[in-house]
Parts: C-alpha cells; sequence; structure tokens
C-alpha cells in the first residue's frame, strides 16, 4: 500500500542509514549507504515542507574511489536515496524513497546548518565533527510503500 | 577497509535484504529494497566461482509504478546491489556492493532454478511462489568496506 507523504517523510526522518543511489557519467547506477539528516523548512499555506536532505564526507575511513558519490553528482545531480525496514514477517515491510536533486556544499558557512543537523542526530559527528563536504539534496518527491498500515 | 572478495561474497550471501539500483532511459537514478539468492558457479582453476543474484516479483502487493526497476532493466542492463550493515558503533559498519548485467527471466523453465534458491531462503517464497518474472544479475565485480576487520 501506498504510504501518504507524511508518513513516508515520517518514517524516513527515524532511520539512523540510507541509501543514496547515483548514475556515473557512462550511465551505470551507484549506490552506497550513508547516515544523513532531514531538514525541512515551511512552505507557504496548502504546501507541504521544503525538505533537503544532508550527508556529510566524514571521517570514516573511505577509499579514494568512495567518493565516486561526489564526482557523479558533479556529472548529474539527480539521485535517489532509500530507507527500508526488513523483518522476517514480511507483513512488517515497508520502504521509503526521496528522488531529489543534489549539490555539493563546501564552503564553511553553508556547511554549517547542515552540519549542525548531523551533530544533533549522531553522537559520533559531536566527537568528531565531519570536515566535508556536504551533499544537501532537495527532495521533489517522496514515495512509499507499507506492507500494512500500521 | 577494503574487504576481500570472499568476504564480501559471504557477508552479502548472510543478509536477508539488499538494494537494487538501476537507472532510467532518462538519466535518473532508482533504488528499491529486495530479498534475494545468491547462485554461484564454479569455473576454472584460477578464478572465483561465477555468481549470479536473483530476485523475483512476488506476490507482496505492488503499486504498478514499483515494475520501474523491470523497464529501466529492459533499457539498460547495467545494476548495481547493495548490502549494508548499521550499528550505532561505527567500528561495526560494513557494506559490500556488487555491480552487474541485469537479464528478466520470464520462462517457467529458466526461471525454476532461481526461484528454487528464493523458495530455499525465504518461507514465505515456499508458500506462495512467485510468479515472475525472475530479474538475474551477473555479478561483474564486488566490493566491499569494512570500518573494522572482524
Amino acid at each position: 500500500m501506498r504510504l501518504e507523504v507524511a508518513d513516508a517523510r515520517r518514517r524516513f526522518a527515524g532511520v539512523r542509514v540510507a541509501r543514496l543511489a547515483t548514475v556515473s557519467p557512462d550511465g551505470r547506477p551507484h549506490v552506497v549507504p550513508f547516515t544523513f539528516a532531514l531538514g525541512s523548512r515551511a512552505r507557504g499555506a496548502g504546501s507541504g515542507p521544503e525538505d533537503h536532505i544532508y550527508s556529510a564526507v566524514d571521517a570514516k575511513p573511505k577509499s579514494t574511489t568512495d567518493l565516486r558519490r561526489l564526482r557523479n553528482i558533479r556529472a548529474n545531480p539527480r539521485v535517489a536515496v532509500l530507507a527500508d525496514h526488513y523483518e522476517d514477517d514480511w507483513d512488517g515491510l515497508w520502504w521509503v524513497r526521496a528522488d531529489g536533486q543534489a549539490a555539493i556544499l563546501d564552503d564553511p558557512v553553508t556547511m554549517a546548518p547542515a552540519l549542525a543537523l548531523l551533530a544533533g542526530r549522531y553522537p559520533q559527528y559531536r566527537e568528531h565533527p565531519p570536515g566535508g563536504p556536504v551533499i544537501s539534496i532537495h527532495v521533489d518527491r517522496w514515495t512509499g510503500w507499507t506492507a500494512r498500515l500500521s
């Protein structure tokens, strides 16, 4: 069953890890897990909030190829982000996908609000603030599915 | 730290759900969670096994747009599949990605071995065999990362 947008956002905001899918310049998909924070701004009456998903390149050891996500976004900003829940009882399955446009922030001033949101969610980022850059995803569309509405 | 291929395969084979990333004809990434089975065939001496990842379109209720994965694969067979493990202690993080080429099987004879593997992994598929089609992914490359080798 389809999830309402508000329910999809709420479920997405509650998970600790999601997966970022990008497309390479030669048309291959790439997907990595990432930690994130959801930032929302109110819009005019009758509109839902404007949502951004933020993720930082952080101090977790990375191999250089892991930065393929950044190269892909520079060439094609369209991304998809997935949160999903699995359990052995398939009546409990659900997933939420955010489709959007990504930008890469590397200026300390523009990164600061995103880094503050990330530090609010993850104690690791409070102890070891990530240097960046930050991936900022403007969400164009929320899509969600659940086996059973709870 | 990079995972060795054998370790990456082993970790991937042990999870119950992974995420399938595809690319739409207009260059947008798409990503969905999926259940899967890993099938391997021995190759000649000195080569690792030849791996296929199988997934079925099953009886779980789907909205029609969920079949975008099939339309995307028909237009561009290159896919990426991600298994990842999250825990609040980031020393325990790991992920494994399989990059490969997907094909769609809809003939009962060609689907049968994949459906048997899926039924062996998931009791739901034994009770309610999926009708198909089956997505069959030939793995070209395993990539994996772990925060700490255990």
